[in-house]
Order: C-alpha cells, then sequence, then structure tokens
C-alpha cells in the first residue's frame, strides 16, 4: 500500500485556509499515486479547538469544508481530521454532546464516512471530554480495495486495549492514526515507543502522522512515523516543520473480518516493492527545545499579524536568551531590545545589553527611565511619595518599565514579549512586574537552570550570549525583599511538585530541607492568582504553569486554621518568611525545623 | 426520619478548618436528636478543588480527616463530602485516575464506606473529568435502622437515568443529595424544579443539600430543600447565607431491596410527626444577583487576608456600584475610593466622584493624573512623545491611573477593585487598562444594560447611586476611538452568542443587523487574549467569560484566507471596522451589507 503523508500546519479557527491546504496535499498526493493520504487530527478545524465548537455555525462550516474537499476528492482515499455533528449522547455526566472529533473518509467525489474518536483526553491541557461525545464504534474498518484498514485517532492508541486492538482483532491489516500530539521534552521519545508497541501488540503496521506549529502555549512537533508490523520504524518525518512524503508499506496478511466494515472502494492496490528505510535520527533534547521554543514564538507572532517584536534588554541572560529566540523566530532585524534603566541601575547593566543586542544582531534603543518614575512617585499621595515608602518604589520602577514598553509595542505594532522564566513564574509576586508583562513569554515553562544550558547550547552553534552575561548572578538572587533559595535548589522543587506531584514528605525522605520546601510550596500555590494572569508562553514540559494546571485562587492548604487564613499575605505580595512554619504542625516528626540552608 | 442539614462555608484547600466546622455540625446534630446529618459535597475539601487533588499529600490530608471525623461520630449517620483514593480506573481517555469525589457515611465512631460519584460534570466551569475516577457503583444503598437510603451527589440526579433511579428501584425510601451547586441567575429556580421532578419519578423524598458562600469566580447560593415523595417541597434553606435546620420527614414505604446495600447500624429509627412545611419565598432575580455580587466580593476578599478594598472613582455607574457593592460586602468604611482626574477631565466628573463617595459613604481621595502622564510622555522616544503619537496618550492615561492604584493598594494592604463590566469585558483592548487593573473584577459579568437595573434595585431599598450618575452616557459610547453599537444592542448580542452559541445567521434571522453582529463578533473572539489575562469576578450568568469559556488565543475563525490572518490586527488593539466585511464572503446571500445603523 502507498500512503501518502502531509504533516501540515494550519491555523485554529481558520477553516476554509486550511482546507485549501488540505485540497492542495490532496493534488499532490494524486500526483504520486498514493492509495491514502492520512492528514494531522482536526486538520480541518485546528487544535485544541476549545469551545468554538459550542457555536453551532463553526461545526456547519467544518462540515460544508468536508464536502467541498469531498468533491474534489479522486482516487486517493484521503482521510482527514475535523469534527462532525452526532445525535446528542451521555457519557460521563449529565450533559449531551453533539459534536464528536473525527476523521473523514474521501474518496471518487464522495464523503464515505468518518470515524467518531472514542478516547477523549480529559488532563493537563487536553480538554476534549469538556465539548466531546466519543464515538461508539471503537472496532470500525474500512475496506480500500483488497487491504482492510483501521483508523484511530491519537488518544485512541494510547490505551494497551482500545480502538487498534479492537480493529485488528476485527481484521484491520494496516492502522492509519491522525494525531495532534503537543511538544514536551520525553514527547517524541514516547511516541516512537507508542507507535512501535501498537504495531507489535496488533501485528500490524501503524502509520502515525502529526500536526505541526504554534499555537498559544502548545507546539507541535510533527516527527511524524510509519512503523511496520514487527515494530521497526521505517520512516521518520521532519522535526518542527512541515513535511510530506511517501512510503510503500507491507500491510499485515489479510484476516477474517468480524468487525463492521464499510466498503470505500474495491479497486485492487497496485503492488509495489516495499521502501527502503528513511530515518532521521531526533536532535538531543536541548535542541529539540531551542526548536519548540523558536517555532512556538514564530507561530504566535506570525498567526496574530505580527512580522516583529520588542523586548525588555535588561543586560540579565532571560533578556538575552528571549532576544536570541525571537531573533531565530523573526529574523534579527525585525527585533528591538530596549534598556529602561533606572536611578539605581549599574551601569555595567547597560553596556552587557548592550553587548547582547549587537552579538544577537538586533535593533537597539536605550529610554533613561528616571523622570517618569520620579514625577509618578509624586503623584502619589503624600504618605506614599514619601521616603518611608520603600516598599512603592522598586515596583513602581517595574510598572513604569512596563508602561514604557507596551507604549513603544502599541505604537510601533510589535509583539511584546515577556522575559520572565518558569522559575520566577513559581514565586511571582506581581502582574505588573516587567518580566511579566508582554503579549508572549517564550522561556515561561524554562526553569533558570535550563537557560545556562540553553545559553550553552545556542553558543555552541555560533557565539550569541556573551560570556559576561552567562557569568552574572541573577537578579532575583541579590535582590533583599525576596528570600529565595539557589535557582538549582529552586527547580528542583518546583520540578517535583509539578511533575511528579511530590510532596514535603517525598522531598525531605531525599534529603531536602523541609522548612525550604514548605516555603516554596505555599509561594507556589499562593501566587497562582497572579500567574494566572501572565501572557502565555511555550510549553516544553510535561507540566508547565498554564493550561495544564488549574488551580484554584482561594486556596487555604497548609493553612489549617482560620485565623491563618485571614492571616494570608494577599497573593504573594507580602509573603512573610515565617508563613513557611505555619503547616503540619501536627505531625512535627516529618518536618524538622531546618537552619534555613539547603543541603 | 429526622434529617438535620448543615449548609455551610468553607475554604478550598484548608481541611482541617473546613473539618472543624464539619466536627461543630456533628455536635449540633447529635444534640437535636438527627438520624441522619448531611452535608455539602466535598465540604472537606471545598469546591472547586481543582488540581490540588493531583497532591498526594493532599488527598492523604483529606482521608486524614475523614478519620478524625469518624472517630468523633456518634449515634447521627453522618453524610460528608469530600474525595476518597480509590483504585486506577480508566474511563473517557487513556489515563488512569485514582482519586474519587466521594461521601463518607459515618456512624458510631467508624467510617462504614463511601459513595462514589458517578457523573462528573465536565463542562463550563466544570472540569471534574480532568482528576477524577468515576463510581461504579450507582445503586449502592445504605440500611440506616430499618431505612434504606441512597446518596446522590449533584450532577448524579440531573440526568433522568441515573443513581437515583438506580437506587429508587433497589430499594431506597429516601434519597441524600450533598451539592455544591454555583448560582447564576436561573439556577436556584432550576434547582428546585429538578428535586421536585426526582422525588417524584421516583416517589421518594429528596434532601438536597449545597455549599454556600463564593471561591474564585464561583457563588454558591445555598438554599437547600427537603422535597416529600410527591415532589412538594417542604423545607427551604437560606440564600446566600450559612444555614442550619432540622426536618422531620416521612421516608417512602419499604421496598424490595435488590441493591447493593450496606448497613450503617441496626438501631430502630424514633417516630416522630412529620414537620410542618417551612418555606422560604426566594427573592427576585435582581436582588438574588445583588446578594450574589455582595457575598462573591465579600469571600474574596476575607478568603484571601483583605478587610478592606480600594477603587478608582470615575463618576461614572460601574465605579459607583462596585463601590456600592465593596460597602455592602465589607462596610462603608472598609472602602476607598480613588478619583484621579487627567488633563482632559471635566470637573463635573470630579464632583461626580464625590458625590457617589459621600453617598455610599466611603472614603475619598483626589490624586492628579497630570504631571505623572507628562513625565512618561517626556520619557518615551521622541516620535511617541511627539504630538503625532495620538493613539498612545490616552492609553498612556490609562494606564498611569493603574499604576497610581496599584501602588495605593499595595502600599495600603487593600484589595484592588477593577470597575469593568461584561459589555467592555466582551470587547476589551488592553489589559493595561484602568478597568481591567485589579485583583477583583465584581461586575465582570454583568452587562452594561443590567448595571442600570441594579442601581435602580439598589436605590430602591436605599438611596445609593446618584440620580445624575445614572443619567450620564457612558463613556465608552462617547469615545471616539471605539466604534460601538448601544449598549442595548450589544449585550443582546454577546448573550445570545454566550449562551446560546447563536451565529450570524441566526440573529440576523431575527433582524440584528449582519454587519454589526459580525463585526461584535469578531471583536469578541479576537481580545480573548487580553481577557484572558483580566482579574476574575463574580458569575452570574449562565456562561460567563472566564473558566466558563475555553477559546483559543490564535484563532482565524472568519478570517477565511491567510492573507487576512496575516492582517490581523493584533489583539484588537488596532481593530478596524473594515474586518466586518471579511468573513462569509462566499456566503452572500445571508449577510446582506447592512448601513450600519441597529434596527
Amino acid at each position: 500500500m502507498r500512503v501518502a503523508i502531509a504533516q501540515l500546519c494550519n491555523v485554529v479557527g481558520d477553516i476554509w485556509d486550511n482546507a485549501e491546504r488540505v485540497a492542495d496535499a490532496m493534488d499532490w498526493a494524486e500526483r504520486v499515486e498514493a492509495d491514502v493520504l492520512v492528514l494531522p487530527e482536526l486538520v480541518l478545524t485546528g487544535y485544541p479547538v476549545g469551545d468554538l465548537v459550542l457555536h453551532r455555525e463553526f461545526v456547519a462550516e467544518a462540515q460544508e469544508a468536508v464536502r467541498w474537499l469531498a468533491d474534489r476528492s479522486g482516487s486517493v482515499v484521503t482521510v482527514v481530521g475535523t469534527v462532525s455533528a452526532v445525535p446528542p449522547r451521555r457519557s460521563w455526566d449529565s450533559l449531551d454532546r453533539s459534536v464528536s472529533i473525527s476523521a473523514a473518509v474521501l474518496a471518487d467525489g464522495q464523503h464515505r464516512g468518518s470515524y467518531l474518536k472514542v478516547l477523549l483526553p480529559t488532563h493537563g491541557t487536553f480538554d476534549e471530554g469538556k465539548n466531546f461525545a466519543p464515538g461508539g464504534e471503537p472496532g470500525a474498518l474500512w475496506r480500500i480495495g483488497d487491504v482492510v484498514a483501521g483508523i484511530s485517532i491519537c488518544d485512541d492508541i494510547w490505551s494497551a486495549d482500545g480502538p487498534p486492538e479492537a480493529q485488528s482483532a476485527g481484521g484491520a491489516q494496516v492502522l492509519l492514526s491522525p494525531n495532534a500530539s503537543p511538544y514536551h521534552r520525553t514527547k517524541p521519545e514516547g511516541r516512537e515507543e507508542l507507535a512501535s508497541q501498537v504495531a507489535r501488540r496488533n501485528g500490524v503496521p501503524v502509520v502515525y502522522v502529526n500536526l505541526v506549529g504554534g499555537q498559544d502555549e502548545l507546539v507541535f512537533d510533527g516527527g511524524s512515523l510509519v512503523v511496520d508490523a514487527t515494530g521497526s520504524i521505517i520512516r521518520t518525518g521532519a522535526a518542527f516543520a512541515e513535511d510530506r512524503f511517501v512510503v510503500d508499506l507491507a500491510v499485515a496478511e489479510p484476516r477474517a473480518v468480524t468487525g463492521p466494515v464499510r466498503t470505500v472502494h474495491t479497486r485492487p492496490l497496485r503492488s509495489r516493492p516495499v521502501s527502503a528505510p528513511v530515518i532521521v535520527d531526533r536532535s538531543d533534547e536541548l535542541d529539540q527545545t531551542w526548536q519548540a521554543l523558536v517555532l512556538g514564538t514564530r507561530d504566535f507572532a506570525l498567526k496574530n499579524g505580527f512580522s516583529g517584536a520588542v523586548l525588555g534588554l535588561s543586560g540579565g541572560i532571560d533578556a538575552a536568551i528571549t532576544a536570541a529566540i525571537a531573533a531565530d523566530a523573526l529574523g534579527a532585524d525585525h527585533v528591538l531590545g530596549v534598556a529602561i534603566p533606572g536611578p539605581a541601575s549599574e551601569p555595567s547593566e547597560l553596556l552587557d545589553a548592550q553587548e547582547v543586542a549587537a552579538s544577537v544582531g538586533i535593533g537597539f534603543e536605550c529610554v533613561p527611565l528616571g523622570r517618569a518614575v520620579g514625577a509618578l512617585a509624586s503623584a502619589l499621595p503624600v504618605e506614599l511619595s514619601s521616603e518611608a515608602a520603600t516598599g512603592v518604589l522598586p515596583s513602581l520602577e517595574a510598572q513604569t518599565r512596563s508602561v514604557l514598553l507596551s507604549a513603544i509595542a502599541e505604537q510601533r505594532g510589535l509583539l511584546l514579549l515577556a522575559t520572565g522564566n518558569k522559575s520566577e513564574l513559581a514565586i511571582v509576586t506581581s502582574v505588573l512586574e516587567c518580566d511579566v508583562v508582554g503579549d508572549f513569554a517564550p522561556l515561561r515553562d524554562c526553569p533558570k537552570t535550563l537557560l545556562y544550558r540553553l545559553a550553552r547550547h545556542r553558543n555552541a552553534r555560533e557565539a550569541t550570549i556573551p560570556a559576561n552575561v552567562l557569568a552574572k548572578q541573577t537578579t532575583a538572587q541579590r535582590r533583599d525583599d525576596v528570600d529565595l533559595p539557589p535557582y538549582a535548589l529552586l527547580d528542583v522543587i518546583v520540578q517535583r511538585y509539578l511533575e511528579l506531584g511530590d510532596g514535603v514528605e517525598d522531598m525531605v525522605a531525599d534529603g531536602l530541607d523541609a522548612a525550604t520546601v514548605l516555603d516554596v510550596l505555599i509561594r507556589i500555590d499562593r501566587v497562582e492568582f497572579i500567574r494566572r494572569r501572565t501572557p502565555p508562553g511555550v510549553k516544553i514540559s510535561p507540566r508547565a504553569f498554564g493550561t495544564d494546571r488549574r488551580m484554584p485562587i482561594t486556596n487555604g492548604w497548609r493553612a489549617h486554621r482560620r485565623e491563618d487564613v485571614e492571616a494570608w499575605p494577599g497573593y504573594g505580595l507580602r509573603l512573610e518568611p515565617e508563613t513557611a512554619g505555619v503547616v503540619l504542625e501536627d505531625r512535627p516528626s516529618t518536618v524538622a525545623t531546618g537552619d534555613g540552608e539547603p543541603p
């Protein structure tokens, strides 16, 4: 069977543009004389489509686009990811749902039927259970000439006892699988392993087609795969780029067909020699992460109509890496760095910022902060503008920087990039701080410790991040008002808490200091309110702050008593170190009072 | 059977404080010699509990609290809403889940077992399908002395063929139902209708216990109910307040017990005369909405450690109503209004702001804006600060107001209230605008047209909103840079789009102008990015902007062609009226080019 694979990029919601891209791929598949063309999950609507499908007009438009494509279809059997209106169906709650995720099967000018996705991921960033009805026919089969094929969509193949198993037991000789599988750092490897297992378990080849491109916080990394019936990978697609390719594969021997089968056409398929394997080695994890950051930033900008970006250049590593990502994404001459030195800024910081701009090759401007902040301070009520109001001025400075950057971005039509990283987002203290103000935050899911590795990785290709920027101590470690553990420790705590669900006892059992762990966990949960209002960024970890994680704002966990709750410091703005002592007071044996120093 | 009902308020996450409140209710239930005490859903953990349950320590702590309560339990059978660790279970996707929402049944110092919620609402604001495993025993029964009872949790009773039906068919004589059902304007009526139907359909009395209090965007409005076996309401609890009450009810005649039954105890229940009905009339919808706004604002402030609030007083109706809500919630002497008149502000606005403060009884300060904005403007690069930069200055003024208000709130430890309403949030143009900067936005889900009704409602009780504030034309209608339909039309379009899923064709069929509708719908979807970062507020409608609605940021719906996408105006900041012409160009018959005037 000759299978054509179109690993496309699309735009969520833009059904007609997406349909044109599918039509283009269909023309190509006819030219290369494929038997079957497989496209990604929801290629017509984009992924994730969210509550767009609650609008009847949207679903009707998608169905109209399927008819338009069906009219154009020829002898190549085309599997198009889309949504289908279905009879109202109840499942996990009392609500009827009447839209399913589907793969429409088109051939010979006809829409021959649709496979409806059975397993609907509803965890982490996925929310398919919210709006979609599950398909009720996991074992559905499709007769294509003399071959019987099964279609499974994305999560359908992640269960060891799902649609692929029903289909191959029912007679499928090949499994076609449209996917929209977003990147995180262990995903590409996991996907290869999975496709291989599914093929081996069922004794059928698997055609795994993934979407590519950035959408909001997600980056779909492509890397489509073809696996033979023994589980060996015989073809891989490009990572982080659109790709099209053709594979001649050996389907499994005919089996007794016991499952429900629809006939797509009855023309026998031409016999062809099986393709020789073409496998591109995956690049290493750091390089994949860099590519994800670049693609996510580029697509966020371009798909939202921005061809250029601006960012605040502080002279620190976060801003330097953000600048390098923006330059890789949009071209250095479409990126502007703006330094806004304050009255207390060290002159070396400005020089560093200038050096970063020169080294990355982006534009540079300097806007002194001094007069603006002084005027703001003097506009405040007397008791606030006096020197006694020591807590307010640093915050005023940060806010004024944000206002100036926003004005520049707005006036010049540039995307404003926030430079904050995941470590800082874990304990962010103000939604108006300079680092978190912006339209998009490329480093949002990158812990500080990863940034140093990313900088060295980028420098290995080409000297980009100046050595003195890499070497210097970071701002947050020097600030007097925030009592932070070193990033090396903070990042471990954040990762274990988010990705493993580990708690105080788990980490103390591994030798971490109880008071430090507790303090960090309390901070993370109490600033949820601020974090929720920060700009989106590129998800690169298994659990990012953002749509992955849905936490209450008002959250009394580890408060234990009402009087403690009432003494809450208000979203971390006035977080006192003493809060660390509040918790688990009735389980003192597990929480030793450490000396405050990390091990 | 004597049933004690405790309609409690709690704090999400604060398990031990919540447990103490439950223990207090248990003591009360013993004193009033109840047979059964029913508490709200997830009363121990709070609702919605979100991703807290992904932390093993959290679930373990809840289970420890259940043991602590079981130890204290006496002869009253207590039904406590909590979470339970369960064997890993798959259902609608490929992920195992090992926590269920449960009702723990406690008596005689023992935890007798738990009912596991079967139907897990996953739509609108509900996301139970994300983290919870469904219960697998919808027909579970509990023998309490000589009575057989069923327990169903919240959504379990909203299906016409769910756990209550299984339980009553299996032998239940009474149905106990813990709930966490948040308010929206048609909910209280719907709930009474529902409980009545469930009782009638199954021929058993229903004890419906609801949570009360504000949590993030939700307000649980209480209004617990007892319905007899004929569907007549025989007792109602307080709305928008904690309440406890006891009802002696007639359970259904004993039935053949065919369902799975666990024995809680075997002491025969004392026979008592049935209670006379005590039914409190529901207040009208406007009054309920006002109470929801007040309770939501009060609980957000107090549960997060703020006893006072500050807001910008513009002299407009939004700020006036926000001030009145804050005063009702926290006491007028805990609320501060700050007027920040700009160089172009009319003197009458300042006088109006002063009059609002005096009328509502809150504190008042005036901070002139002039010097601060001038200084900011002169700090900008030359071409931006020049008069040619006309687009920037109004935005600079708004941002400077935000900075000043934030500084005052931070310095004085006050909750900063944003004054924006739902109509403006639908088409919000900047995350830094004064109206949307703040910690909490009480009016977030109130359309502008509702605000006038709310003001008159509040004034009917006591003169609060000055007549000239009610009379004046609103800011947005006077701004030259935003081309808006009148609020009466805008609000209809927003409501039909959000709550009914209506599209252009539906509204045009009812006589609305196509170009106007289309322009509004495009604006709504394109500013999702900004809206997502605005502060939370009180949900009062069936579909609020916020957690109810999950829309993509990058969204090409109605763009149709890539060149249009690339011309996107960038989150509405530079929305041009021409965008209205882009859409549906291949279906001209349904979209007449109107004259721009609403009907």
